[in-house]
């Protein structure tokens, strides 16, 4: 029989990372890859006292079906804690829970974008991201960044050259794969763009939450005053990923458009985890909780551009982030990275993000990795560091 | 600032059910609008206890992220048993978890769906599904029945008359709304007439073990010979919908399309929730707790039909359903169920699903209702029915 599937069937890949998921779980290999938190950091005690009591509260209503946009007093908190603390104030009505950030992604992309829209995001981002984009067949159009995220003028250009721009999609902090900061300068030019274009912001931001050098810059969000940014949110990096919740921020206009999506794509997000996640931020102190990430996420960095400077060769270079789970390396434009990650999992059994994956173009940009520091030992980030570097000294740059 | 959305958001609706959702929590309203399983099945104790083993089993991974495709343990769980018992034979490589069926319903759109695509369907059919397919922009064909369901014949002719049909959408078992079953002769035919026209059969089966009159009638997809027939199963009916674990079963090049959607739309299914459920199916008895549910329902769906008979005009003619969790009512043509639901809700506080939503054509449809007995009191019930017919009795017939 033949298979006569959609035109965007084609326009976007599987996602790298998940089809090397279960290749991670072999336990002799060192994996780098992962955007996961380290499971350690999970409060396993609280959370389970707060699922008994969840379902102690709330009987069969943990079970049952629930309303579309998200079970009320978590979108309260939500808001008052989350969307405050990054310099938003709003109210429960402008959150939205969904599956992780992961589905805002979609729900932008299916919102805005019609075959041939412009969409203009960093170069390199998050390679999910731009797979749910490019469901929707977009043109996408990447603008570079410096140390203070991605650059003004380039974005001007961009949007002047694109008439068809629909959204700007940006990681203002601890930017994926590059973990690069936007300055709050930028982030306010960002707005004035976009209002000068007509365009929508939207600003993904499940790291702001992992800062250990400096302070918190406000969210984008917090200098729009016309409802054009779209604030995506998750509970994943902070608490626990596989509860699935994430949330949009938005003005209710957006708000009303996306749950008439969640309506056709899902219906709801699951009763259960809200509720126990609702109980836990009920009884146990998150703040507390979140305030004690960052210090070990310094250290897992601090352990990992040890070995770095240590073991790898002097033409590999990095930045030193300031919060977040990532390093972002280059190498010489000889080297291409997907062939040292090849190299790297056959001969040494550790494994990293190649960089192309997280260009639209990936001709001209394959000299780059993505090393996250999340989710492994002390030993095994200056174990696996040193295998890369094994084969890195191999290469006659 | 203006709001420039992609064209699929005017070529779909909020559904109407959802819409209503909130109302449906006021205590003095009688409710007969959802599909909700009734709350006091669902075996709470036993639930609770697996969710606190699954916790102690798996740790930290039960809150974890976890592969795209589904909980390796519960897909083999949903094959071995679920798909068995309706006579299909498959692995777990050919189950994949997804939330709910109704996201089985929005990935067949996407994977197949190019606008102006040409999608079967029966008539009158699940609202929701017409919400999921209508975001891609197809042409709906509906296909009307007769006491063995979707009439074959039509089906044919509908078939000849669009060749770039897609596929067929069909609830075999106790269709929602109608009720109605389609019998196996015409399952057989489906499968060939779906084969002479090499198009796709989506087989929604989220009801067919809520069966107490009469025996089984195996699914569509054990008929299947050459992966043609993608069916959509859930958890939702025979436990707990809240937990949002759904499954499709089809072929594994289909399949494969499938976690490719899954990874770009919300990356994986709730860690937890897959956890608990196949916790709960390794510690109790899945197919003893599915085997008690009919009767309870049998038993309801009498109460309801014995109010009717009661109360209800005689020109009000509903069937007598063998399973599920509706009965269907035609009322005379004259009859708006739009205006009569209103009406209802505002003179008696009472309400149902008003027959034209589930067509793609309200016009000339607007004379049926769709009455759930599943998750009201038999007081309810009766009260409700009582209300209902002294609104019926206004009307001049």
């Amino acid at each position: 029989m033949s298979r006569n599937y959609a035109k965007r069937m084609s326009h976007f890949g599987t996602s790298f990372l998940r089809d090397i998921y279960a290749m991670l779980f072999d336990p002799e290999l060192i994996g780098f890859c992962g955007g996961s938190p380290a499971e350690e950091l999970y409060p396993m005690t609280d959370y389970i006292v707060a699922a008994n009591k969840a379902f102690e509260k709330y009987g069969a209503k943990a079970l049952s079906y629930d309303v579309t946009d998200g079970f009320e007093p978590l979108r309260k908190m939500t808001a008052d804690a989350r969307m405050k603390k990054v310099g938003v104030d709003v109210g429960a009505d402008e959150i939205m829970i969904i599956n992780g950030s992961q589905q805002g992604l979609d729900f932008v992309a299916r919102l805005f974008i019609d075959e041939g829209d412009v969409i203009i995001t960093e170069g390199p981002t998050y390679m999910a991201a731009l797979n749910s984009f490019n469901a929707c067949m977009p043109k996408i159009v990447q603008v570079s960044m410096d140390e203070n995220g991605m650059k003004m003028d380039e974005l001007e250009k961009a949007l002047c050259e694109n008439k068809n721009t629909k959204f700007i999609y940006t990681i203002p902090d601890f930017q994926n794969p590059s973990g690069i900061c936007m300055s709050e300068e930028r982030r306010k030019r960002m707005v004035q763009l976009a209002k000068d274009h007509d365009v929508i912001i939207v600003e993904d931001n499940p790291y702001n939450e992992l800062r250990y050098n400096g302070n918190l810059i406000p969210a984008i969000k917090s200098f729009d005053d016309d409802g054009r940014v779209v604030y995506l949110g998750t509970y994943s990096k902070i608490i626990v990923p596989g509860a699935r919740i994430g949330w949009i921020c938005c003005s209710l206009d957006l708000r009303q458009q996306f749950v008439k999506l969640k309506q056709c794509v899902d219906l709801q997000p699951n009763t259960t985890s809200q509720k126990e996640l609702a109980t836990y931020i009920e009884m146990f102190d998150l703040e507390k909780h979140i305030d004690s990430l960052p210090s070990f996420y310094k250290k897992k960095s601090a352990v990992m551009l040890g070995a770095m400077d240590k073991h790898f060769p002097k033409w590999a270079k990095y930045n030193s982030p300031d919060g977040g789970l990532f390093v972002w390396v280059e190498l010489p434009k000889s080297i291409d990275a997907m062939e040292l990650f090849n190299r790297c999992v056959a001969e040494e059994k550790v494994a990293f993000m190649p960089g192309q994956i997280f260009f639209d173009e990936a001709k001209g940009n394959e000299n780059y990795m993505r090393m996250s520091y999340s989710s492994s030992s002390d030993e095994d980030i200056e174990a696996g560091i040193e295998r890369i570097a094994r084969v890195l000294k191999t290469y006659d740059v």
